[in-house]
């Protein structure tokens, strides 16, 4: 557990000191004719071009290389409900990884609210700043209104990243995992611990990748989710009528029986024993940070392939392989928004990076690969244009 | 009048091609070991010590040194009413001016709404992530109420820059021509022409400043500002309560007869016969850009000293030599709000740049001098501390 204590000689708060982003300006402004030009007289022109045409502000503002990182502090790593200021250090770390991976400019905005029509308010009156909308740290199942809501009302990328970032590097370390033992990702029984927005997402993902939905179960912190539930949110509601095609009831033990594939998204730790009753030479995705619902090396007593979202452990899924690839991909497309083809190609195109160098401890690229953000950022643009939501 | 024509050969639109503005990230991200720091597991530290005291986002995250530059596109230089979209491009440039006079790093916040409560509701909601909110080209009297509604809801600095950055260095320009003159601000008789942001600002900064308000007269479009006039808003009426002591009625010409200065803030052009009428040896600052109102050379007939806006004649009044070390000394001092004491020395400061080199034509310095900015938030900071607001 983190402690609330600042030490400003330690490494983590000296870094801290003062934050980890700045505003940089791109052009110069030493003389009165860079000042006439940067600023009035002379950007009345781009200001009247634009207003005649709003579309030319991609090209002569900022918005079209710059996200927005919108939090409301609601679900902030393993910390919870800590609020708009105390997110802003993560939102800074978001910024930073979105800059040096993919190119991309972000800006922290943590929102004092964490009403749902309020977010999506706030978040539409600020857009005309920004080319993308990178949600993040929002708690289920407010986050889902939210992302549909401003998907629905914005013409710019809307993506909650806890949702599709997460199931984006779940879906390419399967197909890695999958390649590596032969089989294919439709004939794989899947658990999944967790119905939180991870867990939605990666479900859906997986279903669009080509997993079978009624091999599929999913569990909350109630166990397995079906028609037999009552009471569900209306996410969970799509799940049961999605996955679970045996009817199966029962905990996470009764899910696991068989399958060939756990994925962990929930935090709540799972039993050895229920491990044990997994299909010989499975895979293990226990994310959970910092504490895996199973540690990696129980795991591997009972599977094939084990990942971690840990950077102490080989095959760390970590987000970071997703989001500064995929918004890069979708700035440079000008797409409007991010289809499930964007997120699928986003996929492969992680998995691709290691395609060639697939071992049981090697199945997704390392976070700070240079060669992800260009390679999933090529393939979501192409994805775009397919999809036809490029501009 | 701009044309809304691109030529992407003209050096505006060649300089403007991808914005003006980048994020930088200021910590390395070369190894896991930093990732580690900046990102999780670390960041989490930091996160959990801000969750803990809310005033450490001050030292640990960029909110100590950020603020954002918010319109609504309602009132963008001489171009009106052109949307944020449009407005962008502006709010790009003031970023850039923030940046490399102020060192303050400023964010562009262009909003989809014109309406005060939403206004209000989206700038109160993203304050968590900045140090400070200047508020841009958002039109009267809308203006008015938004500063005053965010200025009691944050306990951060909200400053409009139109109303008080011009204010601000019209008192440091009337001040050094007074100077120049031997004469005392308290015996001036000044006219007004405009009644809008700026005009209402510099009233009251003027008399902030040591201005006797009975010798003040403001005119409208209307003619002059006085309890005679029905249907005021409550603005105006606060303007006709607290000037025109001798009760004046009529248009600009009876404003001007016998006054020592004419500021212009409206565009409304005035002619040379009412500038004739005013006392010899008289002051005239006429800001309207790019079309004052009246010519310099007009002016220059009748009176002493002459300033306006534009860059291509002396004694530019620009609220370049305003804002960024005005917010510089704010974020130094960590002030919760802005005092009239905090303006008051800003435009002292501004003054004092250049009050041992005063001419006809230099009554203010040039917008790029590099010492008035760090003069001027020095003065700032000094003033946050005597008025109590610095923490």
């Amino acid at each position: 557990m983190s402690s609330s204590t600042v030490d400003p000689a330690d490494p983590v708060f000296r870094l801290h000191r003062g934050g980890k982003l700045a505003v940089a300006s791109t052009v110069p402004l030493t003389s009165r004719e860079d000042l006439s030009l940067a600023y009035t007289p002379g950007v009345a022109q781009v200001c009247a071009a634009i207003a005649a045409d709003t579309r030319l502000a991609d090209d002569y503002t900022w918005a079209g290389h710059t996200v927005a990182v919108v939090t409301d502090g609601s679900a902030v790593l393993g910390l919870g409900n800590i609020g708009p200021h105390a997110a802003l250090p993560v939102m800074e770390g978001k910024a930073v990884l979105f800059k040096q991976l993919g190119g991309v400019d972000a800006v922290p905005i943590c929102l004092n609210t964490q009403d749902v029509d309020e977010i999506v308010a706030t978040v539409r009156a600020l857009a005309p700043s920004f080319g993308g909308i990178n949600l993040e740290d929002i708690s289920a199942p407010r986050c889902f209104e939210v992302e549909r809501r401003l998907d629905e009302a914005l013409d710019i990328p809307v993506f909650h990243d806890d949702q599709h970032g997460t199931a984006i590097v779940v879906l390419a370390a399967l197909r890695n995992a999958a390649a590596l033992l032969t089989r294919k990702l439709g004939d794989l029984r899947v658990a999944i611990s967790g119905a939180g927005a991870a867990g939605v997402a990666v479900t859906k993902m997986l279903v669009a990748g080509g997993v079978n939905p009624e091999q599929v179960v999913v569990c909350d912190s109630r166990g397995i989710i079906g028609p037999h539930r009552e009471g569900l949110t209306s996410a969970k509601a799509e799940l049961a009528e999605l996955t679970n095609g045996d009817g199966r009831r029962g905990d996470v033990a009764e899910a696991l029986r068989g399958a060939d594939v756990l994925i962990g998204v929930s935090g709540g730790q799972i039993a050895e024993a229920a491990v044990a009753g997994m299909a010989p030479g499975g895979i293990v995705f226990a994310l959970a940070n910092p504490t895996p619902e199973v540690q990696p090396e129980v795991a591997a007593r009972h599977v094939a392939v084990v990942a971690t979202g840990r950077s102490d452990h080989p095959n760390q899924i970590n987000n970071v392989l997703a989001f500064p690839g995929v918004f890069r991909g979708a700035l440079d497309a000008r797409a409007t928004r991010i289809t499930d083809g964007m997120k699928v190609a986003a996929a492969d195109a992680i998995a691709g990076v290691v395609a060639d160098s697939l071992a049981p401890e090697a199945i997704v690229p390392s976070p700070l690969d240079p060669r992800v953000a260009p390679a999933v950022a090529e393939a979501v643009a192409e994805a775009a244009r397919r999809d036809g939501v490029a501009r």
